[in-house]
């Protein structure tokens, strides 16, 4: 069992994201953490390196560039195989573009890039180049997400009527320009068209999609600012109507006093209906209007996940990290054994801009419906 | 001390809304039910104020005329001075206007009628009159839903930002024909022109006008009905605009698969936010950027009803029927004290259905923005 | 259906405990508050009939003797039926011997008496004078409560190996003795032997022995009095042996600071296991190794209670109130119609008493085991 | 920063343990595994340094004694440090006692040993050597129980009056003996004079005294054998009274059907109390009886925890492994930095081995009160 090598790209000082990744990616037991190109500034990066990755100082790469024509070229035993990108979304097309043209493949950050013309452009050279492509939306890596998915695939929920899906946060409730985080995701310049929506709308698409396996055919989005002197959108909600009939919601907001990082669905169908929430992510409740709510647990008798032989025993709670880290196991065998694991792809990029690129127009002309078109290819 | 005599209309065998009216009322402890007008059939409605309400024979009534012609012309001491109208809302209007003309005060389930003009002319009859009129949006009767509205009256929650109300119910997810209670509801002749959002979007917009004390702007609304062969809406979300700036969404559905009877309210302002839900109505969360989450509980430290020298100690629930009660306790002393409690009055009403026919055009038009238009009298 | 006329001992000014019996009593819709003796000075308990309770001003009487004589002597369709006693315990006594003797039924509050020689009387006169005796143990009248007797009933949960109780109060973490209902009970002249275990313990002993079906063996009890200069117990601990080798503990407080009125319960067997909490009372958990947690609900699928006709529908919670008027639903239903509908009887006094003095001689001869001797007749 | 480079012992094929140790130690970002003694079957060893932890195939020892000594006498900048010893109870004090004798610092699981003498002797050889020896009572290292231990020691609770643990699991509740994890567990020859206390009531004791910073006094405990034919405590409750006057219990239990790891603690004081339940681990509740209820959240509004720069932002959960891995990095850096971050240490387990020694004794003399006598040194 040979580990995976990876580089960083991004995820300096400053920037927990690049700790996560190192940890989500490095707990999966197979894979380590060999270069990085952690910072614009190259003093920043190679300090980066030793001081918060404990790497080859030699391997602390002043660009992107570098790295790529460095690393592509090193001994096969001993070169990164991986990029991931954790930068600012407005630099992920070419970056991402860089890594896949020197021969890497790639795990990404969502959204995958500012434009739904640049996600094509990577979703052909991924397919060229036969490469795989990684993108983290993390909370579908959580144990009850996945056995969410598997009912619905199942048909246990019948056939599905209403989907809801919020994300409240509540810290970009003041102007926080001053900190680096909020600064990016407030910028146009750096987060692209739309900030709460990029930020965290985002995932409660990609949440959506993934445990529903619905189409979405049509939205209605009405986008605000309310922070003054914002200048993308900071909460929102959108009504949207599925292909086969189904209808729903996703409302996401970074303004939600008091609330921390509060993802949940709630999916309803004509036999069952369930109900997840990221405040208690090892749970997973499941309805019908026949016999008494049923509360899955990771770990615990129902779960049906065959590839669990990692998870912990019920009771151990599994955290944000370990959630994350199943996105990179299932990543990793991939490369490693050509195996069909799962994990958020080029594809789930694509759908995820065009979701977002619709809902802004949306907003933009009013609030207005607006078709969700073209085929994802 | 003398009780409050009152008669109720409907509300006979097989409704279980007749028997919690009585219950409501008269664990007020300044209430009992003297006659009624329990059934269209004159021995049905013998029949059940005898089996069902222990009343005098002699005051169950075959029809609302006979009742209001005789209890009008009782005694003072003895005869009924409030009606109570437990009907489906197709009546709601005669029957009202009837027992107004009578001179009788009155509550009235909601939706208070099936449109606007029925809705403004009793308004016009109540103001005439000078009788008192109640509705029956129970919700607002909880300890902790009156807290949350003077927190944010006190502006405890500074200026209010996002206001999100949703109403899940799961026993009409079928063709309920044969149940007395489903059929009315599902029936545009004694429902009126909405399904869901007359039955339980009703209390939705009234609990989120209660607490937030916001007026709505404008709605986009898009309304379903998924089980086959229903005439009206069972499920549907609607986007709100409100003056001066707050945004926000009710959703309510009686389609949600497993759901008992759940509404919940959030409210975000720039200084906290609050988190109701009826599921565990005796609390009441408020969150802030800078402080630990705090529970208010019913009869707990914090809460700061003067009024609640009637309540139970923190820990001794308050349910549904205490809730109801409450609405019931204010509206006596109103009539009896010539006080100020406050109770859900026509005006609420008159918002409520110009909500209710605002939502049905905006989804009937393609579900497009459209303007509360018109001051609420 | 005639209504069940009865009269109150006890519950005067300051009392919340009268209150709550008329309330209960009356929201059965069986019962009518006719006549009381409230307090011990004449002119408070004439006072409270008029301002409290508005009955008729003669029939609030001076005292208990008064009361009984005049009360057994007035027409047989006019007159008190029930006495309920809710005095403090040290008078339950004499009061509920004045009763019996004089042909009233009575209900009385827990703990039944103040020694189980008292009792043992008291089961006596019953037995002799064939009325009905019904003890407030109010938290057995829960729906959830009442499912998960059932379901022990059943053998759902298999054999019992282990039963926890807690029940956790607050408020008298400080010397209350300027409080009217904090000093009766913390006053061994008022209430017996013992203080948290009398008044809370008693409870859990029934919610217990009620739902586990299970008799208790042998006890270890270490009381403990934590507030400054109180002469009895706030706080304790018992370690319980049951008949047929379970094995539990009961623990109440009344100095756990912030606790409203928390008692759960939680048994486990071979074949399941349930949790039940009054802070969550209209929900049942039902645990096994082998499938998911269920959540039974008051009105919900799965409850099997046949006389619930009067319950309402699940989503409608059910609070202190009606969990109280179930018990007096059916005592009234024994009286009125000779029925076997089950409630908190004399049998329980008694048990309930051998429990306390059990645990009281346990804790004073330095926590030893003390077995509960003899049977329950 | 250099790693810490540390060795396991045990933990092979089967034993998830050896898994968690590894991930819990290097996602503390400061030490890696580079060595193990992963079974007494010299191949069984090999084949699990090479195939679960891709290590060295030179370094998987066949036994401690081999690692030991070739460990100790390798390269300086290569050698092992750290010794974790991961086996059952039985033969922990032999594998430390060669550990610490050949210069290794030692984590090691609880029980520490399987006599208070064992615990004693390796008290006194940790003393002479100077080495650090931790032990894996993983729960302290949840961020809200740190916050609740120093809320405790700020005296936010006042005086504390009363403590209570529970530890309940189901997973024996029947009859194991196939399975390898609770094979040892249940045999006395390996798992020590104790079962269910020495496994989890080991944590309960542990986490009463962490957070109460309380000793314990005297003690009675009753510990039961359900399973036909087992020969270990699987289910127990413990009486306690600390010096100081505070009274409390500790119950534990194997057997409780359908608990999956729930370790629950409840603290109260003259001023406050504080509530902690694993299942909800993120949280720490906070009551008093003047204010509403307060919610300390991992990374939210007053966690005061100063060390926590390495914590993720509230609303992303820290789970099993993050809890334990705050063991590890605090251990480490007390080795690589003479820090004096807080671990459990050599004092904890003599303490714990009293505790659990006197619980023996209590509960086999018929459950009578034992001091916990002596010094802990």
């Amino acid at each position: 069992m040979k580990k995976v090598r990876f580089g960083l790209i991004g995820g300096g000082f400053g920037a927990l994201i690049g700790r996560i990744h190192k940890m989500a990616a490095e707990l999966s037991g197979s894979a380590e953490l060999v270069c990085g190109a952690f910072s614009r500034d190259p003093n920043q990066s190679k300090k980066a390196g030793v001081e918060l990755f404990d790497i080859d100082p030699n391997r602390s790469y002043p660009d992107v560039e570098t790295m790529c024509l460095t690393e592509s070229t090193a001994d096969e035993g001993r070169r990164a195989e991986v990029m991931i990108v954790a930068t600012p979304n407005h630099s992920h097309f070419e970056i991402a573009k860089q890594c896949l043209s020197s021969g890497f493949h790639v795990v990404c950050d969502k959204p995958m890039t500012v434009s739904l013309n640049q996600t094509q452009e990577l979703a052909e050279l991924v397919k060229e180049t036969g490469l795989s492509f990684g993108l983290t939306y993390n909370y579908t890596g959580y144990p009850m997400v996945r056995q969410a998915r598997r009912m619905v695939l199942e048909g246990q929920l019948g056939e599905i009527r209403r989907v809801s899906c919020e994300y409240l946060q509540g810290w970009l409730a003041k102007d926080l320009s001053e900190n680096k985080q909020a600064a990016w995701r407030t910028d146009p310049e750096l987060a692209g068209p739309t900030g709460c929506f990029g930020d965290i709308g985002s995932h409660a698409e990609n949440l959506v999609s993934y445990v529903s396996g619905l189409e979405m055919k049509e939205v209605c989005a009405d986008l605000t600012r309310f922070v003054p002197g914002r200048k993308l959108d900071d909460d929102g909600t959108v009504l949207i109507r599925f292909s086969g009939g189904a209808r729903g919601y996703i409302s996401a907001s970074q303004i939600a006093l008091g609330r921390e990082n509060d993802i949940s669905l709630e999916i309803y169908g004509t036999q069952g209906s369930i109900e997840w929430k990221h405040s208690d992510a090892n749970s997973l409740v499941f309805r019908s209007n026949d016999e008494p709510l049923k509360l899955y647990r990771s770990g615990g008798p129902g779960e049906e996940n065959m590839s669990r032989d990692h998870g912990l025993p019920a009771g151990h709670p599994e955290g944000f990290i370990e959630a994350f880290s199943e996105i990179y196991r299932n990543f990793f065998e991939n490369i490693r054994d050509d195996a069909q694991a799962e994990f958020p792809s080029v594809m789930d990029g694509v759908r995820g801009m065009r979701f977002l690129e619709t809902v802004v127009a949306s907003s933009e002309e009013g609030s207005v419906w607006k078709s969700l078109e073209g085929e994802v290819r």
